[in-house]
């Protein structure tokens, strides 16, 4: 199937393998052919056959998302050979965990302050101030990855 | 070459492929014959002839990295074929943001409090109850990606 932008164009999967850009073609709504590096780097990682089986076991209107994924790895793992987008989840999980400590580390510091004013100022107090509306509920480690390089 | 735990036994790698085992393999530190689900994966996520480049274009001692972070990205994608583990990227982004609003949020609460404590209690006041120790500087952002699921 040709691209839109290019009617008589062969999608970029199809220039890349040499092949005919037949009515249908599985590749050409998500590789049109001026950007032939998205195709080149989802086949240099996955293999465009398997990247062909992986779209035919996907429902159509999954498959836009399921390219930019793969493009998406597969981008990640060219810049870093050794831990590819696992290095990004492995950044994100330790900073989740830093920033739910300072989290916990503040709404402490708030509940103390708190706490040392209800009993400065007892004739004050408003009987809430222990209330942080902004405190959370311990849930880090909701999401726990197991590979941590 | 022959696993450690299974001196007879081809590696699960070759064992797949139905090759023989030889010394020197380059799949076999890192595919022994007890696991064979985790070469099953890779090899269905990015064939065999692919990891076997990358593997050779890696130094040996950040081999082992390698293949974890490719079993990894190859078990998410087997669970989810539209996301793989992007879709855990984006959820740890989400995270990563709402925690960073919630810190800013109780850091606001702690400097307010902190204020109307220092107007109401000037006699006792320390000084320094403005200073947030756990207060962070602003650097959500710092990890910025562009594929958001």
């Amino acid at each position: 199937m040709a691209s839109s932008t290019h009617p008589n164009a062969p999608c970029a999967a199809c220039k890349f393998l040499r092949r005919k850009c037949i009515q249908g073609c599985v590749f050409s709504p998500y590789f049109p052919p001026e950007d032939p590096t998205k195709f080149a780097n989802v086949h240099k990682i996955f293999g465009a056959s398997n990247v062909s089986k992986l779209l035919n076991e996907i429902a159509p209107h999954q498959r836009e998302d399921a390219v930019n994924s793969l493009a998406y790895e597969a981008e990640a793992r060219l810049k870093d050979p050794v831990y590819g987008c696992v290095g990004a989840i492995s950044v994100l999980q330790r900073q989740v965990l830093r920033l739910q400590k300072e989290l916990d580390a503040t709404n402490a510091d708030l509940i103390r302050f708190s706490s040392d004013q209800n009993t400065l100022m007892m004739p004050q107090s408003s009987g809430n101030s222990l209330q942080n509306p902004h405190m959370l509920p311990p849930n880090y480690g909701a999401y726990s990855w197991n590979y941590n390089p």
